[in-house]
């Protein structure tokens, strides 16, 4: 299958460049393979890497070097199957998991495959992203949505993996104790999560207290902390610990960081009980200073961390489904697949005060 | 300490004997050790361990050779408090965690207190229940309850804690599909703990339609399967699966079997997924027979078994806290203390179907 | 690839019928696959499994309904690639794991292709076994041997996988205790592992006294307890966790029951160490009755089961390569291929007390 | 019992001040409490903390403000026992746990008594150690010695317990492959209790090449990596990687970092495989510089730590009883008592390529 597969319609797509500028111009061809689908994208959400990769041109060992098409937070509809598929039919409504592993690997091998070295994951250059109309992507790849689920629901679907992933190597126990540490779209889905697992008391933190505001309307239930500016994380720490106490708990035994900022890890380290362990989600500079390591070593406080997910949609689709987490509030803003330049613009822009953004076709 | 406290009131208590009678009588005198406290007990739940005392009179190796006073699910406030005695003080309210263990054996050592061979078990011959006015216990092992929590929800803190025992053992991950088998007061706790865990979908069983009646209006999330009296575990497993597969999810992985039926352990056993486990919380029989062997050793399905509790307490009063499990219906009958032998008979009255009894005191 | 390989040499293959008869005849021809291997078998383990489904024709739902050929622990050398093939080139030395899964369902997705619903597993009917000159297999399925590790090394390889397995599952901590019930060759594998886990003391039983002798010098740390055929499990045990504590230890928290037999079950459940686990590797019929359900519950005694292995290899060849364990002495006796045959039969006599039979062809 | 014990002989003591002296004297008198007993001490070790103590006058929150006694790695014979004690008499050979946690705080009560807030670490200030004749302990955190035990191998089981502690959290599987970074005392007891948990290769690393050879002599399974003064981490850390995989390996899944130091931390985490741990048993500097925070998370490597040991004792003994591990070539050098200064000058002389020195009394 060599020929690129017609198509009924223009095919737009938002593209970044390596000297950091975004534009809209059309998908290049898509070719169907036998276990591929073509998806009409629907929704696509917007995160933090997608403005990392256009402001910064890499993460990580991923650079920029071609223009590529952005996006991998995305729901749609099957268009037309590859000729294996059998689990998908055209019409029928999909969530994209964007990583793509080699599946021969070691790590695939045994389950991880989201430490396959050789993962093609859409949205990450070199490989296209789904803020197209268009998408092809392998068939096993994509998760049928059940018909109570929105494609609004289905793009969210990505980010709620990640918390997935995280809960899942560092679970919460009923009645135990949470610090989330940031309010961003990670920090806030992980609140969720964490109300959602059972955990009480909750406390999420940030630097911004728009965002905790946020929070607080999101999942009543928490408390929220404002990061001061001045002090030490440390003293942060003690703060964040003396709060949980004085709401009839202990301090709690896992903390999960959401914003990769390293004051916070260090927060972090100093807030969460002994013996217990920090979820480093967030992910940020290639080095690390200032660890408090002796008190990680005297308090058998374990550092975690997570790279994407694994087998997560499904659980994160019945998740979704039982009505138990509602994240649908995180969209605050929305934009035409056509007006995706302004939808990241409006990202970027920090005076906008947007949690989630969203861009949608018809 | 030897002289007997000094009472305001009567002291009033439900006892069972070994030829099967139960009656009320005054309590003996109360001791009150440096390390105790005397607790007017408000609330008092019934428990099916209770009537089995009573009508069987042993479980186990703990079996009724002299008169003793039942009861084990116990909240109440603080009458008195021993010179040693520095978290609590007369009028606080708390809960009673009936087992008082050793402390110095091995396994209290490592904090598996549950499974400590020298444990005095409030309400285990020939240990005296709580089903009294005044209560003599260790002050360790009474929990002070949050200004918000009633006596009722105090009380019901103990088969709270059964079930956190179970989940802290076999947890639920968010989003993953839960069985449980039998809709006796553990089987709905338990439906609740898995809501509250975030399992979803989820299915709970019963032979008796008005418990899963029941069930449905107290979670109602879940799907009730009715266990037929006719056909084989393999059979009615096999229909459980399929009631899952519908659903549009997979096999439950995990199973909390919460009826200690033999027939019922086995449907668990073929109603889990290949690499899953059975909780099995339910006690029954001194012997099992028709354990499909086999089908565990194929599917690589672990049994897995807990015997009640250690360090439940305070993860049950913040669960109950967080407002994320409501078990005050649960209690469908109360009785005041004078009337606790009526309680009990009510208890054990199958056409009465209550669900949880509970007797109280002013 | 559909017409049949060129062999240079006749391919005699040891077959079995579902009348419980055995004969030598040859090989069906090989067609090999572009990811197949053809392999000169140089030796085969006789496993019994082997008499089993020669003797009963069937093991769960594997039935022997056409004659096939029987044999699943071989190593040889590789005679032939397909043409996808890159880790592997004829003259390689090399073991077959004898599973060879779909990878595609659930369970291979996991890294469980051990539980993979169509698994093609060589040597369980209807899939052709090993026991002949030349074997095809898919090469993803045969590991490379370092040039230090003989043909009947190799060819150990599969029940030691299987003991690795179930030590991965149930893994034994530095200086633990630990008690292995049944001395045929997966019980003296998972003695020898057991000591290569750093446990200490170490206790195996059988009913039989000439495989303990055969236990105590193959592993001389170990002490033997001679199963009595009077007596009750709970008697047995008794006398084995005296042995325990006689030798200034604890209980074992760890039992691998290696005979899948009721009473040794059983057995092994009281033996076990309160809170410990019991690693059921043996199997046996169907249905297992007298299962001490009570005893289980009330000291939290798991039960886990193991079907075999996923990704053991790797591991069971570095820990052979390190000299830790010598598994060589389990080989009581040698078969040339063309007296098959003869190697079963001695395999299936009582009288001959052997331990492990292995057939060999240059 | 506030009058002093009745000793036979003088007590002498080996003592540190917070100017950063050494001295022998007399050790105060002791006081028996019922629940304690007098040690005659017959082996004392030296440990870096106790140079650490006297030449830096503090490690994290311990600071030597008043003179004190210093060690805490002894073994001798029970001289005197308090009137509680039931499993000790005089005469009986035992080995000190220095750590006597509260008994009463919640990590005490959960069996993490290593993370005791309270905990009186005797040879920490300002709790007298063992470098003396006599020394008064708690008896529950003596244990006796098997008969076979001599009283050099008792003193070695506090070491031991250290890397007993960080393999129970970050353990070995059979047949995998481990590194562990610096060859000390702790790496070299942690090189032998990798080879007896049945990992293989085993490679150690140094900065210095006698203690390689060493290592190499001490357990000739090994491979030896040393580390160059110039060059970054993530380069020694490939090459430690392809010397895994020039011996047929694949990289470590666990490496155990036991020297603290900053560079060999990064080490450590650029060596080891994705997905695995590093466990932290070095301490070193209050805070960490230049940890590679993105590889962390790109490769889901856990940083985890320990704090000394909980339960480790009765693993330690059987351990060594086994004869597995072999630690006696550890002690390079032997003082009488009497000697003590001489002991730790030689400990803290670098010239002197000391491994392990103990101090005896007869
Ligand atoms: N590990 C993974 O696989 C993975 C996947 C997705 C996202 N991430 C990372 O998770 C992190 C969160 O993602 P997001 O989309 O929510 O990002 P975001 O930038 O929208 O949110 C981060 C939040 O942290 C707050 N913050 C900044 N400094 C803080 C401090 N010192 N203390 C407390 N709060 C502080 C910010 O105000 C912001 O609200 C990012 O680092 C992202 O790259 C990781
Ligand atoms: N392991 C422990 O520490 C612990 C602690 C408390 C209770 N328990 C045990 O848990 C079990 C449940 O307690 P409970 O108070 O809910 O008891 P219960 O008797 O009130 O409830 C059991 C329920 O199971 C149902 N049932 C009976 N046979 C069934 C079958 N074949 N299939 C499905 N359902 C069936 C009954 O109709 C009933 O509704 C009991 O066995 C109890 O002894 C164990
Ligand atoms: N789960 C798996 O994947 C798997 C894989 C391989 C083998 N197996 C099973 O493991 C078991 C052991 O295999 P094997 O090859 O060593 O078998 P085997 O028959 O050679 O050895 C079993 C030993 O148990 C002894 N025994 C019998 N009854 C006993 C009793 N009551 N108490 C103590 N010992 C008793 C026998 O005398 C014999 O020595 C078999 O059941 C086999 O089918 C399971
Ligand atoms: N966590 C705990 O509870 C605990 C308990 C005991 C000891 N420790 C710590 O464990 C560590 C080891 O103890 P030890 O007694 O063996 O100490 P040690 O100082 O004798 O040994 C450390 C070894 O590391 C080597 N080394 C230094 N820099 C290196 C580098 N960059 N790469 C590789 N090797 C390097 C040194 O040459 C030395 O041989 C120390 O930090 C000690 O404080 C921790
Ligand atoms: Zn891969
Ligand atoms: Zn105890
Ligand atoms: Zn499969
Ligand atoms: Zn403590």
């Amino acid at each position: 299958p060599t020929t690129a597969a017609q198509l009924p319609r223009p095919n737009p797509a938002l593209w970044t460049t390596k000297d950091h500028r975004i534009y809209g111009a059309p998908s290049p061809d898509l070719i169907l393979g036998p276990d591929d689908c073509i998806v009409h994208v629907r929704i696509n959400g917007i995160c933090g890497s997608d403005l990392h990769f256009w402001k910064a041109g890499e993460i990580g060992t991923c650079i920029v070097d071609e223009d590529y098409i952005l996006g991998h937070e995305a729901a749609g509809e099957v268009f037309m199957a590859g000729s294996n598929v059998t689990h998908l039919k055209p019409g029928d409504p999909v969530a994209i998991e964007p990583g793509q592993p080699c599946e021969e690997c070691h790590h695939c091998s045994i389950g991880e495959y989201n430490l396959c070295p050789d993962v093609a994951f859409s949205g990450a250059p070199p490989f296209h992203g789904s803020i197209r109309r268009y998408h092809v992507h392998r068939a096993k790849y994509l998760h049928k949505l059940p018909p109570t689920m929105t494609f609004t629901e289905g793009a969210l679907l990505e980010p709620l993996s990640v918390v997935l992933h995280a809960f899942e190597r560092s679970p919460l126990r009923l009645g135990s104790p949470a610090l989330i540490c940031g309010a961003g779209p990670i920090g806030l889905i992980a609140l969720a999560a964490a109300k959602a697992s059972g955990a009480f008391p909750l406390v999420i933190t940030d630097v911004d207290a728009s965002r905790l505001e946020f929070a607080k309307q999101f999942v009543p239930e928490c408390e929220t902390f404002l990061v001061p500016i001045q002090g030490l994380p440390v003293e942060h720490a003690t703060a964040i610990q003396k709060l949980f106490l004085g709401l009839g708990s202990v301090e709690p035994s896992i903390v999960y960081e959401c914003t990769g900022v390293q004051s916070s890890v260090h927060t972090a380290a100093f807030a969460c009980r002994r013996g217990g362990e920090v979820m480093v989600i967030g992910v940020g500079r290639a080095v690390m200073d200032g660890l408090p390591f002796m008190h990680l070593s005297l308090a058998e406080i374990d550092l975690k961390f997570i790279n994407r997910y694994h087998h997560s949609w499904p659980f994160a689709i019945r998740l979704m489904q039982s009505g138990y987490v509602n994240l649908k509030p995180l969209v605050t803003h929305r934009f035409k697949l056509e007006e995706a330049v302004g939808a990241l613009e409006t990202a970027a822009d920090k005076t906008k005060t947007s949690v989630k953004i969203h861009i949608w076709d018809d």
